[in-house]
């Protein structure tokens, strides 16, 4: 029944009744245990009586939220998403995060949640989800990110539970390319149940969802995209192999490539992105061959990803989402010449509409995500509710 | 119950009612079901009597067996295994299929399907399986094999039913390193559940076990590992793009980058092989150059593998095999570097037992297990015996 009523189009309670076999009068109860586990909000003050014209359903915006915080290698942000899936509060803040020790950035990410929370003094917010970019395992401990010396076997979610002093009742942290796919899924809506989200930051990530669900491999840890070889001659990456595709294609590669300042500090590299950007647009013609560069090396390993996993669809997202228009061409290039099932079954490519905040909404909308599935796993007096009611 | 007879220990019908909580009635009812079926045999004739001191159960060696035959670039192999997972004929024959017709290669393939059938009069075969080296789809069609020219969009199976003018009851085509993998899951009784085989032969082909069952990926072709791409600047690949790892780790790559002839025909490549494998061991160093640059490169190809999918063991397979100790060092180096969980987890790489013969293994295994799996769906006369009897 939540998960009729969480469909874009306000359904009535005998509409869900026709959509779920249900009866009308089951509806109307059920419904009446969401209205009053502060769930579901009806249209018009005859909610409840049966055989009125019906009023539409919705989910109720004060309902449990989400606050998702994200801890990427330059830039910190928190997001909260209501119950009904709308962005309430948004902040980040960019900073060098290889330059700080782990406690402070977690300090940081920590005062940018809290000023989220703030934000929305009216919201309640029942869980915490965090993105980090780097190998999560399926408890949430991120075991570790190549690109943030110091960050081992550390868990994320609970070190920020306890800056916050607030007890959630969902806690999580997952890879930042898992939760920007998730987004694109719940937020962006394409037209394939098969795709991989390609996460265009710092480091380079893929989130794989199959069957519209996320693909977490064998191991539970995702799919290392960044880190596939491109050029067995290739500059040493983060990780300590050599010749990895983040070290083409990832952004400081970029903007390296791109004659814009090696080594630049985290504040830096946010006016380096839109440096690189503009560039480009302005047809810079060193940027657009470190770009071409970067094209072609995305779409060799994206070759290997669809060879080995066999996705149907590619979405870029990120940075990457803004560059597309320079390096889509090469990308689909390699694709075609490399992907073995290419001429019956070609390999869909497109833009993510979500960009860089993809990751950090995919964290926020996670815990009301959860809630849907199994409201009565989070509230479980409405069991009883329901006991009485039905 | 079948199941439990399949294992490796003979139970009797009173271990497998303890194993399966079933009643000792029951099971020596099935029992009779599975014995007059000619599916099951037991030790000594007291079977049927409950109660008694246990005869030992067996798969019968009688039942249904499988063909497998198996469609190589440079060679034909035919399988015949028996109910009892014993091999009970096999033929191959090398020769070189890129320089005949598809037509005239399924017709010797045919008649070396039909020297195992002659050699085993009395054995009844349910079912063919056939191996192929290229993309297979779910509906067991073969779509595309880089290595053998006009083999495109081909039903190899019914293609060799006809020629051999017996109807299968199972009929069944699929790629050769899937097939492989079985066998390896079926006869080598790997230690992980979750695995990787290697098939190194003219292409390079891996077969992936997740949880113990074969894992296809999101499109249901599998994982196309000679096809990823390990150096920018390589030579151009049957498939059409460059630098793939069947260009510097495929066996006729190596052939000719160890000094042997070039572009030799089939029958001279199994000789080729063989010199291969001695130049090898007698310490050739053009050889052992070459194997070392194949082992980097197929090392950096299945750290590919598995920063994108996850599986934590690799069995060397086919000709790399032989060829193990000359480049087993080389792999687990580039997968120590490269692999980003290796601290904490490292893959484990071993060497097939099975060899070349593997894929063919596993195509004459593939109808016993399915009748395995569901003995009624082969045998519906069971039903009516087991009502009867049960």
């Amino acid at each position: 029944v939540l998960g009729a009523i969480a469909g874009p189009d306000r359904p009535t309670r005998a509409q869900i009744a026709g959509r779920t076999g249900l009866t009308k009068t089951t509806v109307s109860s059920l419904v009446d245990v969401l209205v009053g586990a502060g769930l579901v909000s009806a249209g018009d003050p005859d909610r409840g009586l049966v055989g009125r014209p019906g009023s539409p359903l919705d989910l109720d915006p004060r309902g449990p939220a989400g606050l998702g915080v994200e801890i990427n290698v330059d830039y910190c942000a928190a997001t909260i998403v209501d119950f009904a899936g709308q962005v309430r509060a948004e902040w980040s803040e960019a900073s060098d995060h290889r330059r700080l020790p782990p406690g402070e950035v977690l300090d940081r990410a920590a005062a940018l949640g809290r000023r989220a929370l703030e934000a929305v003094p009216g919201v309640a917010v029942a869980g915490l989800a965090v993105a980090v970019p780097g190998l999560v395992d399926l408890d949430g401990r991120l075991r570790r990110a190549p690109n943030l010396p110091g960050w081992e076997d550390l868990d994320v979610a609970r070190e920020l539970e306890a800056r916050l002093g607030t007890d959630f009742a969902l806690l999580e942290c997952d890879n930042e390319a898992n939760l920007a796919a998730l987004a694109e899924r719940w937020f962006a809506e394409p037209a394939s149940r098969d795709f991989v989200h390609v996460s265009g930051e710092i480091g380079v990530g893929a989130g794989i969802v199959v069957n519209g669900a996320l693909w977490r491999g064998a191991s539970g840890l995702g799919a290392e995209l960044g880190h596939v070889m491109v050029d067995p001659g290739g500059p040493r990456c983060t990780c300590g192999a050599r010749g990895c595709l983040e070290q083409v294609a990832g952004l400081e590669a970029l903007v390296r490539a791109a004659g814009g300042p090696a080594g630049a500090p985290g504040s830096d590299l946010g006016r380096a992105r839109e440096e690189l950007v503009r560039r480009a647009r302005s047809g810079d013609p060193e940027t657009l061959a470190a770009l071409g560069r970067a094209g072609a090396a995305l779409g060799a390993a994206l070759a290997a990803l669809v060879n080995l996993i066999g996705v149907s669809s590619i979405i870029l997202g990120g940075v990457y989402a803004d560059l597309a228009p320079f390096i889509i061409g090469r990308v689909a290039d390699e694709l075609g010449e490399r992907v073995l099932s290419h001429a019956w079954a070609p390999v869909t490519l497109g833009v993510s509409p979500l960009g860089q905040g993809a990751a950090v909404l995919g964290a926020a909308a996670t815990p009301v995500r959860r809630i849907l599935a199994d409201p009565v796993a989070w509230f479980p007096e409405m069991l009883t509710v329901s006991a009485v009611g039905g």
